[in-house]
């Protein structure tokens, strides 16, 4: 197995953390998203979506999003459970994973990419190019702020997302956090189970990976 | 369980489809998206973001995304198998999914919720209003030409998008390219694998799920 990897990228780091709650060691390739490496034709024929992360299995076979790539880790290294322990649960944390991807991720990309001078024809990720579109960057904007107060009722009287354990919800919901500083959007101090969550999942040893 | 579902909407079919596929029998709640019955107090109460399909469980507890859903379902009954036989395969099609949700489905709706007078303050889905963006309509109706590209791509030399067996992700797309009638982008005669392979899933009685 080997990790297609950017260090400084929100989504590999999701795939980074899980890997570092499993407690197992993976071969990880660093391709440099600043200088445009995803769009060099050597990346392209690993993953024609030129996006990381990327985890390529010992058949060469490649698994290019968080989700295949953690739901793949999970069956092949089923503990400690980050999916869920039974079908309610399993349900449960996918069901979260893909509201924070809709109403997280793609809503603070949405303000970031469609801003930053450096993404000016490459508003959206992947092989196509589109140019920004201005009034995404205020909609990005007012839909994180409503991320956070899902995440923060979502929270209340509960250690975890999904409940007394900690989870694959977890780990993405507090790196789309961390996200969110590159567009200065900040956690009302009004989300104060949020607040706290944050505090807990940071003091993990995985938050560092 | 009971299934809040809609009869003229995309993403219920899936887990409709799902269901069938899977011989499994589970009550049914129409909820009338044309008249906006979701944004009504009884509905939002079950389902805070204001979407089908929910799968309500027998404990009272709600599934709200058909990732989520799915999930669920494939523990529960187990057979016959449609997110993958084994952890490759599984990861395979978590990560087809995933594709198919972001680029088809997502590119579809940005085109379609852009443009019809009838979505003109509901450009997003869930509980929030967002203006519509016109510049949307034309980026969405792009997305969706490569999306079908990928799709024939994927199908070469394949049964199905994840190679032999039918999974969730010829479900997924299979709507999806249904869905994108809506926006009148039809799939190109270049694309014959994906033609052919519309064909093939059209003739499952699940299909008219």
């Amino acid at each position: 197995m080997r990790l297609y990897d950017c260090s400084t990228a929100p989504s590999p780091r999701r795939v980074r953390m899980f890997i570092a709650e499993k407690g197992i060691s993976v071969d990880t390739v660093q391709v440099d998203l600043a200088s445009g490496e995803q769009h060099g034709d050597a990346f392209a024929a690993i993953n024609p979506h030129r996006t990381v992360p990327v985890l390529q299995l010992d058949d060469g076979s490649c698994l290019t999003t968080t989700g295949g790539i953690c739901h793949y880790l999970e069956r092949q290294f089923p503990q400690p459970p980050l999916i869920g322990r039974d079908a309610a649960e399993h349900g449960l944390i996918v069901d979260l994973v893909s509201h924070i991807e809709q109403d997280g991720y793609l809503a603070i990309a949405e303000a970031f990419r469609n801003k930053a001078r450096s993404f000016s024809r490459n508003a959206l990720t992947g092989a196509q190019q589109y140019e920004q579109i201005p009034e995404l960057v205020e909609r990005g904007r007012s839909r994180t702020g409503h991320f956070f107060v899902w995440l923060d009722q979502t929270l209340q009287n509960k250690t975890y997302l999904a409940g007394d354990a900690f989870s694959m919800a977890d780990i993405s919901a507090f790196i789309a956090v961390e996200f969110s500083a590159w567009i200065k959007v900040p956690v009302p101090d009004s989300c104060s189970a949020l607040l706290e969550w944050r505090d807990r999942i940071s003091e993990r040893p995985s938050a560092g990976a």
